[in-house]
């Protein structure tokens, strides 16, 4: 700790009370207490915190805005090393539509930054207000906008991270083709901070949309959501930015919840769908002679056939800005109204497009057997095929049991048990009982390879032998 | 080799005169003789010859179409590992836009398989027609198609492949989200062969343009051509395919190449571009009542604008499909035709998007001061900043020195020495001398992590130390 302050400053290591707020993950579901806090300015100062727990012998923890689900920064007596302080929009290029961040930019912030260019970084999601850069790209972070932009490393062209020995990995560029030798960059993106520790990167920016058309929408069923994203697809020209499921438990539970809410509709259905159309053209948000936007027509005629064909029971389209804004609320909002009851199991799965409605057919079926009284609730990116399938249990005792039928149901339709909060902790056992154990060889040998001491987030991502 | 033939078959290990079609590459920069080829008919066959060669300490040299240009399937004394027998295209699923395929489907194939679904796997470029699958993967292909659907590692969702070891690395999920540990199959994709043998993938399609509308534009000079992209971007909302450049030195050699092609222009210009629209949404293929589809009106606005600010000097838009074929055969032609004479130095480079202006003009100067009587040709893919520039030197000795200028000048603008053609045997060296010595270590120890013996491809892709 002495080299630690005399390399960052005396006020850029924080132990005791003042490690505090890096003790425990939002959830409160894991705690721990860190060796101390080292809050470097810049990648130098990350080069020497590493370097200097390497000849300690001590572990590094990387974490920035700390949002994580899977106790991804556990740091039970480790150097937590915060990336915070690293909090500059270095260059935002509107010509080339990149950003360069520094691992502690705040998502919002930058959000904010590329608004005045006409342009964003296209990814959202609940913890958008404190969720940091860094953290996104080494968890792969995913959201809302995966349909039509991609995954985090999707929108990544180039990044800069310091190695386990304290060596500095520059792979700053803002190409769109490179293939120049083995992809680091994907490689690290996901690493969970266990192969090195992402400084800065330059990412993808996109137009910012000159018309919206957003719209809650009860359906027949889950057929009939995917068929009202196909259409819209197909109408559009790919337009859709989100197709979002909500279940009437969910519903139920949100208005309970946030009783002031305005709710979308009177009764209660089973499946309702957020979805959002949005286009960068001038013609799609010109109004015609009736005062419409086209991009507002297309939702409305294919609204208007599934009404015609029985597939929809009744449909809300924002009008407002503050209107779009309540129904993301609802969306975002999730994770705090599954957390209200507990006890509680929560997931984070995927399948392929067409398995979402065959997953909780079967675990329906499978969770009568297990806990009578159990009540799922989900939420799901329907576009990405991922499901935040959720249980709250009759008893806590039968958590696992259910965690393991989930994760049977999963891999039976060759899903992931983890589609976008990644493992960390949490997840541990399942990786080491549910992953492909060839795969799972692999991840070690690179890691033993890249870190041979493990001393950059141990214990994590990758379970031991 | 008798155990390969036991355990494959007898008719599916090649040797001297039948192994002859795989002893060289097609630009017959490249020649050698392999100890044979193994063409095995499925997985387990290519895991029986890793873990076959791996017993004889024999190195083992993938090979698929056999269409690269870095030399990546040199492979003397080696066994060559032939995919060309696993060519079948597994399945389509049009309700989830994916296809699996194994590596020896050849890539028009594909295009073929899944055009009566109305959909494609977007990617082109000159040797649709005999690379493969694997290779493709292998190498990360680039081609035409990049600036709107990614590079191949961007279209794949899942891959399966054989390790060194002969073990058979399972991912093939159709998942849009799996952040499930690290991300092996972006570290097997673009890595030559050298760290495994793809054998089979899941990959994305893409709906079939409904509408396409395509033009050679000549234009004032690459700024202008800059524009034109820019300007049919915001215009269409983001619905441009591909954006080529071509030079006036190109233009002409093509000419003289092809007497019998038509010419787009009747004078010779600087500056040629080749632009693409493609939309997927009915309105932009509905004709209005002039007759023309709004997609080309897009096109025909910009072009007007363009002429009328002195941006254009002439512009021919395709008015048929064998038209629009006539234009990508002129492009498509590029290697044939930049190759026609020889000595000739060829390059695969990518800047940022606003910097191949700049890459041109200084190299022009700096070409000037080396050799005096070198004539450059350029095509780039513009709207990826990936450049094939070549030049045809005064004297073969002038080659190294006119290779090193280019690399000097890319690396001074960020940019990469080896966009999409890969490292392979060709771009070794310029590997060991330009690459982040950093990342170069971490290559050598994930490669040393996974191939302890050295027999995978090797000598390809990563430089010894």
């Amino acid at each position: 700790m002495d080299t630690l302050r005399a390399t960052l400053g005396e006020g850029a290591v924080a132990t005791g009370p003042d490690a505090a707020r890096w003790s425990n993950d939002w959830t409160g579901q894991h705690e721990w207490t860190p060796l101390c806090v080292a809050r470097p300015a810049d990648t130098a100062g990350v080069a020497s915190v590493l370097a200097a727990a390497r000849e300690a012998g001590v572990a590094v923890v990387p974490v920035s805005g700390n949002t994580g689900l899977a106790g991804g920064t556990v740091a039970e007596g480790a150097v937590m090393l915060s990336l915070d302080r690293m909090n500059r929009v270095r260059d935002i290029n509107a010509k080339a539509r990149t950003a360069t961040v520094e691992a502690g930019v705040i998502l919002s912030h930058l959000h904010e930054a590329t608004a005045p260019h006409g342009l964003t970084f296209p990814i959202s999601f609940g913890a958008k207000g404190s969720a940091m850069l860094g953290g996104m790209l080494s968890t792969n972070a995913g959201g809302s906008g995966v349909l039509r932009h991609g995954n985090t490393r999707d929108l990544v062209l180039g990044l800069e991270a310091v190695l386990p020995d304290g060596r500095v990995l520059d792979a700053m560029t803002a190409l769109h083709k490179d293939n120049s030798g083995l992809d680091l960059r994907h490689l690290l993106i996901g690493a969970e901070g266990t192969l090195g520790v992402i400084t800065a990167a330059v990412v993808k920016l996109a137009p910012l949309p000159l018309a919206r058309a957003t719209a809650m929408v009860a359906v027949r069923d889950l057929d009939a959501g995917l068929a009202l994203l196909n259409r819209l697809q197909a109408a559009s020209g790919g337009a859709v930015e989100a197709c979002e499921y909500m279940d009437r438990t969910f519903m139920r539970a949100h208005a309970a919840h946030f009783p002031d809410a305005a709710r979308p509709f009177i009764d209660d259905h089973d499946v309702t769908i957020l979805i959002e159309l949005a286009s960068t053209a001038p013609r799609d948000a010109t109004p015609g002679l009736d005062g419409q936007v086209p991009l507002a027509g297309h939702l409305e005629t294919v609204l208007g056939e599934m009404l015609e064909q029985g597939l929809m029971r009744d449909a809300v389209v924002a009008q407002s800005e503050a209107q779009r804004g309540a129904m993301w609320q609802r969306r975002e909002a999730a994770a705090e109204v599954i957390t209200t009851r507990k006890p509680v199991v929560i997931t984070d799965i995927a399948v392929p497009l067409d398995g979402v409605a065959t997953f909780l057919d079967c675990m329906a079926a499978r969770l009568l057997r297990i806990d009578g009284g159990a009540v799922p609730v989900a939420v799901a990116h329907l576009g990405d095929g991922n499901i935040h399938y959720a249980v709250w249990p009759s008893d806590a005792a039968l958590k696992d049991a259910i965690t393991e039928a989930v994760e049977d149901e999963v891999l039976a339709l060759r899903g992931s048990f983890s589609a976008e909060h990644g493992i960390g902790t949490a997840k541990l056992d399942s990786m080491r009982r549910r992953k492909d154990p060839v795969a799972l060889d692999v991840m070690r040998a690179i890691k033993a390879a890249l870190d041979p001491d493990d001393l950059l987030n141990p214990g994590k991502l990758i379970p031991p032998r």
